[in-house]
């Protein structure tokens, strides 16, 4: 949270997810100068696939940024193929995670440099500039942190929810196995510390920023940076844009609405990003939590409406931000 | 070797390299029953590759039973794709060991199960039965055995000498790793034992049936089965068929000849298959080593060549047999 109106020469940071976040990334960079922008990603949904290391979200803001994702499911590459997957059916081998034959090189260059003792930071910045992209990708941790999702069947691994059983199990609560021993990756602390604004993208609070805020010294990080911090509500109208939000923060017991989602990072946020649809609770939100409220159109279909986005929650965090300090 | 002329009801084993063992097990099916044919498999060439468990020996002899061979080179899937070696390669990954897409589903497969606990020779038996290969496949050994090649350079790991290097390297010696501390796999021992005729392929003595010959008990089992044994040259006038047999016999002091191949081999086998080009040499042979011959078409073009070798080979054993019987 601000204490000032941030650094004006630090970069913009964005707390990342997936799908959702790398459209309020290609916002940014369309926005701001790339080199300026320090996106930091969750590896809570990476997992080990026949000998692979997988880093999905990774992987999503990454070919999103390098404009080589596929368009249709936000996620994977644009045109891929899947013989190695048919080939992996065909055998009687597990075919429930999507890996595309493009996809699986970014798998084994990541995994072959992993074995080769590289940590994941200096492999994803390896891949992001082989990609051409301009800003900072940084996983939150070069440690091991996976999110357990607990659930009527017990605990799952996160794919093993979100992909193998299509999100339909009611999630009970969830962990972060590791979560007590990594640390932040090198960079990332010091991009929170000096930024000019931190976003936390409009990505899924708990799966998405959860593993984020669960690695050691991030949250008092948020809240100690001179930073103004702003989130991006994920939830407009009462629905998610994209995946199981809603009815993961209906089962744990929170609102299932901006305001919910604002009671989440009160804590941590200066100001906070709701879509117009909900303008009318901008001010129960305020009452409730004493964050203001900047309502404006945060569905994204174009890169006009994702530069806009990414331009006005830059400003409302700098506004909020320089609010505080006078 | 045999004490009589095996067991008329036993397997057919053959013990198998590569691509020449590839193509003569395909005689081998073409003019026995497949049920009734053991290939025993080096896995000396067998690597790890960014994460992935790779069996090239393996996938040879199982890619051409099941007739997805890429007939231009022996080895690979027939029409295969290379999107994840391209997406490898232009990140700058090692992009020396090729990997078709199709090929890579094999791959996983192999990781995923043996990574479940799953023996290698019951993968290797899982991906026959998918292919919808009739005979038995076997690897030699479920252990960790690795071919090393001692060069001018040092030692290099088998397909860093083979495929990176491109065979460029002079072979001072070879070892084999591990082999002090693995065992032959279920089923090599008893389909060796009871064997209606034990076939040693045309494949490379040194790389593709040293590895095999190297695991314990192999050799003695081979010297004591009541089965005849069988080799076929992969010299015909003083070249190899195909890779670097020729300058590895050179380099290590032996004869580049059918001859200097059935010195190799006398203490083990009842006769010997040389070409019919070699036909001047069975007098030299018979004189030097103690072994007959038979000299025949020995180089496979079609399917009918293939069965004529197969045929021959097989009743070239029985009849050594029979005539040791006698």
């Amino acid at each position: 949270m601000a204490a000032s109106a941030g650094n004006p020469q630090g970069p913009i940071v964005v707390i990342a997810g997936g799908v959702g976040a790398a459209r309020f990334l290609e916002g940014a960079v369309a926005a701001f100068s790339p080199a300026g922008i320090v996106a930091i990603v969750n590896v809570g949904d990476d997992l080990e696939l026949a000998g692979l290391h997988i880093s999905p979200d990774l992987d999503t803001v990454t070919y999103t940024l390098a404009e080589q994702v596929n368009p249709e499911t936000g996620w994977g590459v644009r045109d891929d193929s899947f013989a190695a997957l048919e080939r992996l059916r065909a055998l009687g081998g597990s075919d429930w995670f999507t890996l595309g034959d493009t996809d699986l090189g970014t798998h084994l260059y990541r995994t072959e440099r992993l074995a080769a003792g590289a940590p994941l930071s200096v492999v994803t910045g390896e891949i992001a500039a082989a990609s051409g992209i301009g800003c900072t990708i940084l996983p939150v941790s070069d440690g091991r942190l996976r999110t357990i999702v607990q659930t009527d069947d017990g605990e799952l691994p996160f794919q093993e929810y979100f992909v193998r059983r299509r999100q339909t199990d009611t999630v009970r609560g969830l962990r972060f196995d590791g979560a007590e021993s990594v640390e932040p990756a090198p960079g990332v602390h010091e991009a929170i510390t000096q930024a000019r604004a931190v976003v936390i993208a409009p990505s899924n609070p708990f799966l998405s920023i959860g593993p984020v805020l669960a690695v050691p010294g991030l949250r008092d990080c948020l809240l100690t940076t001179q930073a103004p911090v702003v989130a991006v509500s994920p939830i407009i109208a009462g629905a998610a844009v994209k995946g199981p939000a809603a009815g993961i923060m209906r089962s744990l017991g929170h609102d299932v609405s901006a305001l919910g989602v604002a009671r989440l990072y009160a804590d941590l946020i200066d100001v906070f990003v709701i879509d117009q649809q909900d303008a009318a609770l901008a001010g129960a939100i305020e009452r409730d939590t004493g964050v203001g409220c900047l309502a404006t159109q945060t569905l994204m279909h174009g890169l006009d409406e994702k530069r806009a986005l990414a331009l006005q929650t830059v400003q409302a965090a700098r506004t909020a931000g320089e609010n505080r300090d006078g």
